[in-house]
């Protein structure tokens, strides 16, 4: 099964929701933590006073960041397969953001019938 | 307030799942459908009958793809920003995709309160 966690981080340093090279570096060390192999990377920074975008494509999925600094505001996503460590990554970006408060809600992501390799017709009904 | 869909698309095209120059136009016409400026691109193929995983960075968020032919499995996800079109955007998915079966999930991400700026404290209680 593949799990998609979606983190919204609110009350964070409005400094540190500007700083696209600190969030890489977030991003690196959640992804690190959850066993995950980055295949690519862009961060951009609107500038002044605006917020950083971010992604980490991953081989098995992505991380991604999308700050709002006028409301101390990080919505992060986590999409991993596999047997990742998901909650390693979470964790990381929940300390590391240092939000007052934060929401996690997880999904998972395509229900295979195991033994078929097809969807699952349960998923339908 | 931000918007972020999740599609889940059963029953695709194996294909079509393998071929990152098309699910590249599938992603950049559900972002003109949406409104939205992409700033950056980037898809990875894993080659032979692996899946393709990509992303679009956007000046108003992300629109991402991960694909597993083998089990005509894509899951997609638009993250947006402000008054874009959304539901255009799951719409070119969906038809592009041509899935079989498909679930569509969505999430208000980062709930301001719009005359304070700050988070709103209803989100925590």
């Amino acid at each position: 099964m593949n799990r998609h966690g979606l983190l919204d981080a609110y009350g964070c340093p409005p400094d540190l929701l500007r700083d696209a090279s600190a969030l890489q570096t977030v991003l690196q060390t959640a992804a690190q933590a959850a066993g995950a192999t980055v295949l690519w990377a862009h961060f951009h920074t609107f500038g002044g006073a605006g917020g950083v975008t971010g992604v980490l494509l991953l081989a098995e999925s992505h991380i991604s960041i999308h700050t709002w600094p006028e409301h101390g505001f990080a919505a992060a996503d986590v999409f991993v397969c596999g047997q990742l460590r998901l909650h390693a990554a979470r964790r990381i970006l929940e300390q590391s953001l240092r939000p007052q408060h934060s929401e996690w809600t997880e999904h998972g992501r395509g229900a295979f019938a195991p033994s078929r390799g097809v969807p699952s017709v349960e998923k339908f009904n």
